[in-house]
């Protein structure tokens, strides 16, 4: 395959303002491979910076392409990259880090100070026909899956990173607040990671109807007067970043268990010491992923999650700005975009 | 030696209210011990119960003998201990668990649900002649350490468990807020787990020079305009349950550090969600100690701390309350009551 | 239910010598439950014993209960436990340990070296009608569960108890040496936990048959030339206790990789240093099981294993002998005997 | 300073073989530092390739610059490294790992598949005038830190990351057999680590007295009759290399303990199975070292450890072969190449 110079993509120029267009085809470095882009799921981040033009500091000042959330096909490779690797079918991993730090160093390269994350301002995402990616963050795939499955393996990661932040085991429960994508992905990687009770607790029925279907045990709307008891899960995962839930949620937790907060919304949330003491809890911020990708793939193509089901509905290149407006919909888990 | 059917006790019949009292000699279980309180130090919330007839929820409903840093002799043991303790010297875990639960099988005795803490109401404490000890939580002393520096096991014991949770490590660095007697056992747990940058935060200039006297390597002031970096420690302790030490703490935490929360005070703080989950960060409670008091005891035994010189005046039964009023004086690090 | 002073038992009074005796119901101590025996697992060490009298060092020197795969109902508690316990349906994990030594205390309790475990001379196992247990080794099953799944927690006990220390994750592999009824209990397990490779070697074409049914990826036969490839596989179980297959599987573990050595035979096995340290390998025995139960059952009772048609046939009292002597049969996977 | 286009290097031809010749500075990768070399350590391996032209399966089939125990100052950087770094003094880590496989970006980097190691055959090690080191590798040091003491870095790692791998802990204990440079420096770091019994085995009584110089607390002559009783110590770090002491050093370990094999020598050694199991011992390998400089200059710079003390003598470039001869006497503990 020839690579052409120039590439079409999806540019955020200000909120609500996306074009395509035509944009220069991204150069490698000499351990980067390039992909052609099959698919990329719509994430509540682009949205958000559709929406705003920024998420928090992270300002667009330049024109962006969006989209971190990748599967393709590798066509062409860096100088220190082996040619083999043409013709691989990848899932990504949208990170870029210095690989020189103590955080790279010792296996915690998410926390790497230089990280350059693609979609964040000024990295340029997947919203376009192709992206550059370090060879090793371009994950083979096996044949059976598809490029929709493979995208998903990056909600997936976040959901992995927090199931074993939160200690997940065989045999344990874990309360999940917040039935969107990332909390359908929390059930799943909790299931294949062998809880056997598994909480779900959201405002909406439909939400709450998808999290039983993908392996939910029980579900619980928030706003009634359903209660789980005091102390009486293992671990909790905030997928809501709601602040109520947060504060709600940590008191289910049982003495000496873990909660991981991965929601964002909330800015600060009331944190009771008293609590947090008295049953030794542990609170945690979770950063994206490290080492998920391998671990997503493995549970993508075993079947022990069901990622495929999880899409709504597709778009090209064409009409990022309808999926933008659509990602509201209730009847939507995952949209994503086929370049 | 013949055990006296009655003996000496201080009790708190209400706030600021403290007698002598001769009360029952306790029976023992078949497997506890009896000792000859020799030392016992004065803890924060035993001058907290004097104050105010309570702690939280713990509230004194009846006659209470405070007291639970003790140390002393066995004089006497249940059916089930060999006779061959008598005699012996030793430091006290004031923790009776019921050993049958989750917690007590899997090594986390201190979360307990049917925990009798020595004095907390109702239990009694150990400023009276005797008290009666699980076999196993009168851990023997060498000859060559004092009665009190054995009473001190039982903070520093606080301060193991607040650096293990930390995850101080040799050549790490921690911030320790507050330098009263938990944070100054804090600074020389930190530098006896290795850590070489030791920086402790305090507003009263007694105890910053205290802190550096045991260890600390840099000593701060955070009423004045003195001020960490952001990000600079590994690990964060906090010893003040001042709110505005700890929001501040955290953010002087490396990404993907640790703070421990062991300062009780502050009913609850804000946490910054963005901040907890852009630096990865991991807030956790303590709830006193668990497997700690061999380690206390072999790092005084082998002089790696130094809690003796922490003691700076000693009271007989008949004064405790003196001694609670004195504890509100600055230059006060640490009370002991010598039945 | 009204407790009767004798009960029936098989007796071994020396090796292939079983007679079924009357002898005193066991004496309950204050916090143990008596259990009517439902079903008892025969292990390997049941009928070593049988054979030889003997094993290791454990000698029969009088009149033993075999029998530690057991399953039951409460009939009667002791004075320290609440009677609804009775009539409650359980799985006994059979140990007995002091509850008072450094590893009792931090949860380590299988390595107490005042343990006392049931059918290990001289201590009374299960092979009779009833069996005194400490009341929180009484693990309580659910209705749905049957008397004989419920004995086989003990098997897939030391199965969990391998596939934790083997660090088994989602999305790892693992080749498990011996497909008898603990290899297949970890192949069951190593799924549980996730594995999406499990490559099993076992030289009867019979157990590697039944190895894949319950879930084995890859099977080898270890006397034909098929291998594994050196550095294959993250985790390494040998159930075999052959020294052969534990020379080999070690050179199939990845760089960083882990062995259990499960088990028993091979007195003792040559360990190439240099492959130890050029591949920084971990060796580790395992030694029966710590805090497994509530996993077994919970993995049970979801279905995530399914330990129950693993039971080839059962057995009552008086044919305990005929048992043993079947036991060595090729079709057979576990035989329970049936009080 | 301006760079030479060539160096004086210390050449080994072939066993016993070596020379001082011109050769050409080595050219930096972008993201290298060329360094000044100070001092380089003489290691036990440099000796054994002098001595037989190989280490194993390492053989020198081309001229080599031997020597990785290195400190100097850096004179030169790559294009990708800021040029501050120059006339930076720093210690030296003699890793060039691919920073892409699965090892490295878990932080394990040591088990990289495509290490580059200095003075392993056929890359070039630091007895010369210049080293080309990744930047990350080239360490810096204080000011008030001598290049000899910044080369003992490399032998304090081995020893770091063996008394990490033994989970050594404040007030516990270890037993290290072989008091060499690597077993003097485990005597070291395990008292850096808190370890508070440091029993030494070693059969030369000059060796015994520099351990007990250096921490340990008691000191044994493994071919007298002096016996360590079995299970007495918590772990055990073997730096002799001899099967006989790895042998009775596992029977000294205490239940659930861990052996670090770090020594070389023995081909294999016999496990015994039952100990292993009946114990739960775990069996660990060492290779090299990871994530260690920073905290090995952290314990030299704060003087927890002394480790210049231990060198016991100094060569320049051209009397290399003499060290190598002379550091078979029994007084070397240490010797250094100062090129």
């Amino acid at each position: 395959m020839s690579i052409p110079v120039t590439m079409r993509a999806s540019r955020l120029l200000a909120a609500k303002t996306l074009v395509v267009e035509e944009v220069p085809t991204p150069a490698l470095e000499s351990t980067d491979v390039l992909v052609l882009v099959a698919a990329v799921g719509l994430c509540g981040s682009d949205v958000h910076f559709y929406d705003h033009g920024r998420v928090g500091d992270l300002v667009v000042e330049q024109p962006l392409t969006l989209g971190h959330e990748a599967s393709g096909t590798i066509v062409a490779v860096g100088a220190d990259v082996r040619t083999s690797r043409i013709g691989e079918r990848v899932a990504i991993e949208p990170q870029r880090h210095c690989r020189f730090c103590d955080y790279c160093r010792t296996g915690r390269y998410n926390l790497c100070a230089r990280m350059r994350f693609a979609s964040a301002p000024p990295v340029d995402g997947a919203f376009s026909e192709f992206i550059a990616v370090p060879t090793d963050f371009a994950h083979p795939i096996p044949d059976t899956m598809s490029f929709d499955a493979a995208a998903m393996a990056e909600p997936l990661s976040v959901a992995i990173a927090a199931v074993r932040k939160a200690g997940v085991v065989p045999g344990g429960s874990v309360l999940i607040t917040g039935a969107g994508p990332i909390g359908i992905a929390a059930v799943q990687a909790a299931r294949a990671y062998g809880a056997t009770d598994i909480i779900v607790s959201d405002p909406l029925p439909r939400r709450r109807a998808a999290a039983a279907t993908y392996g939910a045990t029980e579900t619980l709307d928030p706003v009634s007067d359903e209660r789980l008891p005091e102390e009486s899960v293992d671990a909790f995962i905030d997928a809501s970043g709601a602040s109520g839930a947060i504060v709600d949620g940590l008191r289910r937790l049982r003495r000496g268990g873990t909660a991981v907060l991965v929601g964002m919304g909330a800015e600060e949330f009331p944190l009771d010491l008293f609590l947090l003491q008295s049953r030794e809890l542990q609170v945690v911020g979770l950063f994206r992923y490290v080492d998920t990708w391998p671990t997503a793939i493995a549970l993508i193509a075993t079947g022990s999650v069901d990622v495929e089901s999880m899409v709504t509905a597709g778009f090209d290149l064409d009409h990022v700005d309808e999926a933008m407006r659509r990602n509201k919909d209730d009847d939507v888990m995952k949209l994503v975009i086929r370049p």
